[in-house]
């Protein structure tokens, strides 16, 4: 199954292809694969170069540490996530290595590392669906992360399955078309409110 | 001229070619390009599919907002930011349209967007360098953008230009390879720390 969005100007097919199923296979994901998500996270641009971004990698066929995993995110993304073959958790440096300020981009940063990873994970016929619906605390606390380092998302990695697999509720959610805001709502020119010379 | 980095694992060649320019050309971005670098933000990824994205595109033609635009960058980031063709300024909404809650995800979100637009851009020839150097406070009153809304970064999109126009200092970095951590300082596997089987 694939999901292709609909836009009104054309982009690249990587971009048109990514989607979010909750449906994965137990096809296994390979090293070789994993490592060329990383390394695609790796060459995103950060503020001053920080790279303010961790990531640490559960897999399945690891039991005992894959659920404890799965008790790090919230009741809802159990049931669909106790089924990918690699789930990864996120994680942030707030402050600059080298002065300890405060980093204002390491979120947004961490967002650029992602965007990179999925187009990577798309380029390799992976699909990836990212969760803010984590509990960071018992993040921190279960896989001893130092106080320093913040999580922040959780994401898993595997093939796309047949939407059949699902609860009902899901399975309408994964077959539905992708949707999106027109450009007109969050695109100004100028001055906040104006739609400027892009509209055509 | 392109800074092509230098990865340990194969990825995509688009995301290898990105990299962020200070030296730009004064040759025009098309509109036919803006809009599908802004379409390819709008496919990004986001919590609740709330796409908590907004932007304001300044062209370097209508001097007066131009020079308003550059008064919202740091002093650091106007040198350079003078010459570009096009700055684009984002803001996030820090609340869920549907509910009001607190999206924690909104800054990471930005950052998923800019991924995608980032890499339409290379896929077109045209370069984006990113700032988080900006006057939050000037951007809001400059631009009377709603209290509900947060300025976050600026951007600027053009046509990458021969080093040789930049300042001493910004040309040695314009010029420099690009580094990045190795993997093994930001991957882990299983537990905080733990190098696993990633590392081939």
């Amino acid at each position: 199954m694939s999901k292709i969005g609909n836009p009104e100007y054309p982009i690249h097919e990587l971009i048109l292809q990514r989607w979010s199923p909750y449906a994965f296979s137990d096809r296994p994901v390979s090293n070789e694969d994993l490592r060329s998500l990383f390394e695609a996270a790796r060459w995103a641009a950060s503020s001053y170069n920080e790279q303010p971004w961790h990531f640490l990698v559960i897999r399945k066929e690891n039991t005992d540490v894959f659920d404890r995993a799965l008790n790090c995110l919230v009741e809802g993304n159990r049931g669909w996530a106790k089924n990918v073959p690699v789930l990864v958790f996120t994680a942030i440096s707030e402050t600059f290595a080298r002065n300890g300020k405060p980093n204002a981009a390491a979120e947004h940063d961490l967002g650029l590392a992602m965007g990179n990873l999925s187009l990577e994970a798309t380029a390799r016929g992976l699909s990836i669906h990212q969760m803010i619906g984590v509990l960071p605390a018992q993040i921190q606390g279960t896989f001893e992360i130092p106080e320093s380092v913040k999580p922040l998302t959780a994401f898993a990695v595997g093939y796309a399955a047949i939407p059949e697999l699902l609860p009902d509720d899901m399975r309408d959610q994964e077959t539905a078309p992708r949707t999106r805001k027109p450009i007109s709502d969050f695109v100004f020119e100028q001055s906040w409110g104006e739609r400027g010379d892009l509209p055509d």
